[in-house]
């Protein structure tokens, strides 16, 4: 795969409808590179299948979404469990990068549920490190902060990666969830220089958000984000990877897979691409 | 005015439905030395009329909302006067604070809003120190930043301030914008240390938010915000000022004010008092 999409990547969840088999079969006809799955559609296919299939259609998966959940009260063991079997299941894809988010809140002590995520996040490490698949912590808007993730920022992500190596603990940078931070830039040159940029994920920020705001993501161009000067940052952090478009959208899901592909691919070439290489 | 309720000030837009008369005599009625004025129902009233009603019944204006939108690309002439006769509006007033809410992005150009909105700010300070009027920089919550303010955290406030005299430019901070900062400790100490608190405002944090997240906003105590907790780092960080309720909501709206006022008392009684003084 070369050109101008050999870093393109199609997660699943953009083109929702579509079982694996369609997503994967799909990619590849497309031209593209790698995919990015949800764990949700490996479990339809089983994950030997899955494997298999992805590995059959010449496709990289470019991460596995998602573990973590890491910050409640009561479920340790299961949330470790879930955990490690999301470990396994990348490994067994053959993808580096395990997307993991955090968590939210269950009851007010927002400090208490940042604390138990580090201490969960330190007893997953070394099960994920003998396995070389790296935890991907993804900052989610601060929008999400209590119901999903209490990861809002590159830097407290950075933050909560630094007593592990780079190797195993790395980070997410998401368009949607990180265009706004007035650190942005820093953060994300500080990421490419520890050497823990997990995985770049785009889709633009509509305005007027929708009224969920979880499927407010956008297709690059319909909204508000600077793509360009995003991926300028991630290319002058040193990052080579592939660049997986996750888009939560109702409207998008509605459409006919192969032409969200299509419009997938114009808008990466006009509005990201160019900057990678720039 | 004295006793558990000597920093409480309502925000006439918690209870959008009265006229300033109605807000400002149930204010008085209800023991609360302050009330937060925003500026539709000033005009309603006439600034002069306004400043005598609020005097005659024995309160102080805590803050005046608001200026600012300082980020267009065509409007610069009509934004500046705008905030000048705010700035006028709130002298009248005898607030020592202007919120000033910064403006989203015209397009796609966030570092562009940004910079306009600090060289507009730095042309409004010598406007504002002329007539003892602060510009209380407030951070919006980051899901704001596309359509209303480019300033996302208090450390951005605290970096646009630090140009100009602490008794010209402080930060507001408001407890539904800020409390998933992960730097918020930090953030408010220095605010603190800087003498650039101008405004406490209080409301909570509902789990799922509204559809439309500009009235997601929640009585004390109906959402999952620690206020014991932030009211604490505000007492550190030594502000002595006034602690407004400033909710956007349609169920409160549609409540009869009296009754939103007494569950704000108790509310701000149990929730935020205690931490306060503590």
């Amino acid at each position: 795969m070369s050109g101008q999409f050999a870093r393109l990547s199609l997660n699943t969840m953009t083109t929702k409808g579509w079982t694996l088999r369609e997503a994967v079969e799909a990619t590849a006809a497309a031209g593209l590179p790698a995919i990015g799955l949800w764990r949700d559609r490996v479990a339809e296919a089983g994950v030997d299948a899955a494997a298999k299939m992805v590995r059959d259609n010449g496709l990289r998966v470019s991460s596995l979404c998602r573990g973590g959940f890491l910050t409640g009260v009561d479920d340790e063991g299961a949330a470790l469990d879930d955990n490690r079997r999301a470990i396994d299941e990348a490994a067994t894809l053959g993808t580096p990068e395990l997307v993991i988010v955090a968590g939210g809140i269950p009851d007010r002590d927002l400090p208490g549920a940042r604390a138990r995520l580090a201490d969960r996040l330190a007893r997953l490490v070394p099960y994920a490190a003998e396995r070389d698949v790296r935890l991907a912590l993804e900052p989610l808007h601060p929008m999400f902060c209590a119901d999903r993730a209490v990861i809002s920022t590159l830097a407290q992500a950075l933050d909560l990666a630094a007593p592990h190596p780079a190797r195993s603990v790395g980070v997410v940078v998401d368009t949607f969830h990180i265009w706004w931070d007035p650190n942005l830039a820093e953060s994300v040159a500080a990421a490419g220089a520890a050497g823990r940029i997990s995985a770049f994920q785009i889709c633009d920020w509509l305005v007027p958000m929708t009224p969920d705001p979880l499927v407010s993501r956008g297709m690059m161009g319909d909204g508000v984000i600077d793509f360009g000067a995003i991926a300028a940052l991630v290319r002058d952090a040193g990052y080579t990877g592939d660049v997986e478009v996750e888009i939560f959208n109702e409207t998008v899901w509605a459409t006919e897979g192969s032409t969200v592909l299509e419009v997938m691919k114009q808008r990466y070439r006009d509005l990201v691409a160019p900057a990678l290489t720039g």
